[in-house]
């Protein structure tokens, strides 16, 4: 069996790994993820290297002493998860390992969804001294409190050389660009917001369209604006809501990401400029940073082929302690979703530029 | 005491009679409808007036026999009404009866809002011969059903030699003009639909502008396109509706309004067409004939501000029966609110026109 194919043997192994019976679920801090890194740990040990759990849950497979070049990705998942998004960067790192006899760690992330207490990240936080002791209070939705589930979490890691990351592309630009790896450039910087329009209700029969102040036609212009720029409207409700009454207040969500801080902070400003008509309450809901990939290590893969990344990653997380790069394989199917898929062939492609790096770096 | 005064003291007295302790809520078929027809009928027979309700509870005040020329409006009102849609044309109609020694009707119709049962015209339909039997078997949120409340229903009257119909302007055209009243040359025609625009949901992260078919982009474009005919969305729903995810669907609502109806079927065509990268489901849910008033009829007020109505009135029904014309009153605070307010020197303005037409006719 082709190490491709192991691959993705143990990619399916995981996912009868979940919380629930009929489909793939895997949380921070649940019995089915204490199952998965049991059996990831076994494949450590028989790639040769020494696999533990850290306070927070992240299992680490180590081989050789001292400062380490770190591989990895992340071993839960969303809810009705698919099986690659994250085992598969877990797994290409352990058959890499297990080909190149060099001093590494490859990690296991526990938390990355975020999927239990709405902290994404949770593991590489606590690995790069992130983690707020105020998380600890945080509780899921059946009362369980972080605390509860997580030991003593110690500083920001200092032996972390770099961290290379395998992970699927959440979108489709390899697939059609006919790719079957690329590297990332940058982790895209995210701006969020909530934004009402604050018109004027009205009869819709009466009131003649140069008397309005039409509350979803400002949002309408805005939302192509919005698209205009490269961002997304997700979610947009109009009120009153009633076939024979003019939009009085809209209140619309905006989604924007953009590899360059300074390009993103200069469309903002852009779209709140607008409208003319009716007022604009804007709140931001979010700010976080673009995070671009260390260029030498990313040079390393040997890959061409190069695109952003408009999901968030651990790899955004170990930045801050360790130069970074990222490896997207070609997936169809989106993400977060049981459609999910990845061709043997990609894989394979991905190990030999793993490969490629460890040998160079 | 003016009699414009004195109609707008009876409109304050009408508006004390409501089935709500604290606001305005007159429906048909209820105590608060029986005790105001009972305070109008008063006022007729001051007027010279013979009162009398018909079977579906209309009242009608009758000077003369034979065929007769009919002024009136309506006496219901909807949830926390204003005091002036609907009984100002009828108390104008019983003052201008005062004035002018004639044969004539003033009627109050029972139900044009339509509140109870969400049957709006039902007063007039019952005069005209519109009144469909299936109508009995309606019930209101407390079960009563509308044919318990309702006798037996006669065929459409022959004898009405013309409508005339005073009303407050439901927008805020005569305000802009800065004119009291003016007369309307038709009751809009209505386009209703439901539209849905069916895209492709996706990660706001991962899938490039030129890949998706953002449901939302389609119909923020549609909504565009219906302003600029002059139309109104009034309720938009996004799903799934979340910050991070791109609109797979999208269903909003049509309101389009138009004095000519081979202009609003043209406009209809059009809006069908768009959108490109989406699909359309378009489903009709309504489509009311606009309706002319009589030119002689209308000329005889001897107003020259003339403009469409986009509401609906008793007026549309009539019109079926007998040759018909509407004034509008100006009104400030719009209509279907206790915001509504009138003026003494517009309605006597108003009262002056009738008056000029029950001369002329």
């Amino acid at each position: 069996m082709s190490a491709a194919a192991r691959v993705l043997e143990r990619c399916d192994a995981l996912a009868q790994i979940s919380e629930e019976p009929t489909r793939l679920t895997r949380r921070f801090g649940t019995p089915a993820m204490k199952e998965a890194n049991g059996l990831v740990a076994g494949w450590m040990r028989e790639a040769g290297l020494e696999p533990r759990e850290d306070p927070l849950g992240n299992l680490i497979g180590r081989r050789g002493d001292g400062p380490v070049l770190m591989l990895g990705s992340h071993l839960d998942t969303v809810v009705d998860a698919g099986r690659y998004d994250g085992p598969l960067g877990v797994l290409v790192a352990i058959e890499a390992a297990a080909r190149v006899q060099r001093p590494l760690e490859v990690v296991g992330f526990a938390d990355e969804e975020g999927c239990r207490f709405g902290t994404a990240y949770l593991g590489s936080s606590a690995m790069t001294g992130r983690f707020e002791p105020s998380w600890r209070e945080l509780r899921d939705d059946e009362g369980v409190r972080l605390g509860d589930l997580v030991g003593e979490v110690g500083p920001a890691r200092d032996d972390v050389l770099g961290y290379v990351e395998v992970h699927i592309e959440q979108g489709p630009v390899l697939e059609r660009l006919g790719e079957p790896v690329g590297v990332v450039t940058a982790i895209n910087g995210q701006s969020h917001a909530e934004v009402t329009f604050v018109g004027e209700a009205g009869h819709a029969g009466t009131v003649p369209i140069e008397d309005r102040r039409d509350a979803l036609v400002a949002a309408a212009e805005w939302v192509l604006a919005v698209e205009a720029a490269g961002g997304t409207v997700g979610r947009l409700e109009v009120e009153p809501g009633v076939r024979n009454v003019i939009p009085g207040r809209v209140t619309a969500t905006l989604d924007l990401r953009h590899p360059d801080d300074a390009t993103r902070a200069a469309t903002i400003e852009e779209l709140r400029r607008r409208p003319s008509r009716v007022d604009l309450e804007w709140r931001d809901t979010g700010d976080v940073p673009a995070v671009a990939m260390d260029e030498r290590l990313t040079a390393a893969f040997g890959v061409t082929t190069r695109l952003p990344s408009g999901a968030g990653h651990d790899a955004a997380m170990m930045a801050h302690i360790a130069p970074t790069a990222m490896l997207f394989v070609r997936s169809r199917g989106g993400s977060h979703n049981p459609a999910e898929s990845v061709d043997e062939a990609d894989v394979a492609v991905a190990l030999d530029a793993l490969e490629r790096l460890l040998h160079a770096v």
